[in-house]
């Protein structure tokens, strides 16, 4: 199992990807791509991807997320739980993982007012080490949430859905429905300068 | 600037920190520490933090991250904005990021559900850099909210405040008061048992 070493990169640098500042090639290499092998996933390389999910931060080390994962003979009814839109291209997807944080502090009951932001570290934690294993990710937050949360038995009052998150090999664009083949594509960002304020915030509007 | 090497654990691993799996070190030696050196942190591997955050994935990939730090002069204002447990340890601390998420699309203005949890992906992303560089960092929620809009400048209208985040390289726990000194280790985590869970979630209660 490769340790430390950045993966390599699933597309070619393009101009929309170019860092303004040095930085571990891993971030920038990582896309959320929609063309993904049927190839299954070791139980094990699963098992280091919710490891490294595992060792997030969070408030108080309460450890907010929940994962509910569908493969094999689950797929079928776990597929149906996305919105349509993703329906569409995450057909061969052999992995999908539900992502859910808890809304209280299991002694306190106080709400978690940071749950969904730690469980965005733990999220992104579970993506970089599918990078590390040659394994790509796409989180979607367009899924059926009250369906979720039925069929994966997960109780809404206890637990906040968040997301689903597909999780393979890469596989051929040319596979996909023809208008996601044209744009199965890595995406770009905002400069720094948007969203990086020192001292006090300038709206851009000012 | 080391890259995709994995940093120098900033403690010898403990009973409470062991792996159920295979896994990247970087995410098991990473911890938050109370420690920090007031050596400042240079303008270029501040640069280099944000832009690993600059790559996190977000619904639609709005990117609803903002940062706003402090450092040098600014840090006397900006230490008064955490909440005082924190305000103990924080003294000596080289920089402060404020975070926040948008709370509505620029376009469409509708509610973005997953903001929190695509800055929790920032954020961490974020985190992970700074272990490359061998700086450390420690994510607080508790911070003053209102204060936090009114002296940063971010409208509580358009942006949720989440945390802080102090950086720096590591300290001595020695400097520290003396009961936050001898709490000074890394934290233990959860059994994947008790977050993961194959096709349906089952309440630890049933």
């Amino acid at each position: 199992m490769p340790s430390s070493i950045t993966a390599a990169p699933a597309t070619p640098p393009s101009s929309s990807r170019l860092p303004e500042a040095e930085v571990d090639p891993i971030f920038v290499q990582r896309w959320s791509t929609r063309a993904f092998s049927a190839q299954p996933v070791p139980a094990e390389a699963l098992r280091s991807l919710f490891e490294a999910a595992r060792w997030a931060p969070s408030a108080s080390n309460v450890q907010p997320w929940l994962f509910v994962y569908a493969s094999g003979a689950d797929l079928t009814g776990a597929r149906e739980l996305l919105r349509e839109p993703n329906q569409r291209w995450a057909g061969s997807v052999p992995v999908l993982i539900f992502v859910f944080a808890r809304r209280h502090h299991p002694e306190t009951q106080q709400a978690l007012r940071t749950a969904a932001f730690d469980t965005g570290a733990a999220w992104f934690s579970l993506a970089l080490q599918a990078e590390k294993l040659g394994l790509r990710t796409h989180a979607m937050g367009g899924i059926q949430h009250e369906r979720v949360h039925a069929a994966l038995g997960v109780p809404a009052e206890d637990y906040e859905s968040i997301a689903a998150i597909a999780v393979g090999y890469p596989g051929a664009a040319s596979e996909l429905p023809a208008d996601l083949a044209a744009r199965e594509a890595p995406n770009a960002r905002k400069s720094q300068r948007e969203f990086v304020f020192a001292g006090r915030y300038v709206s851009p509007s000012s």
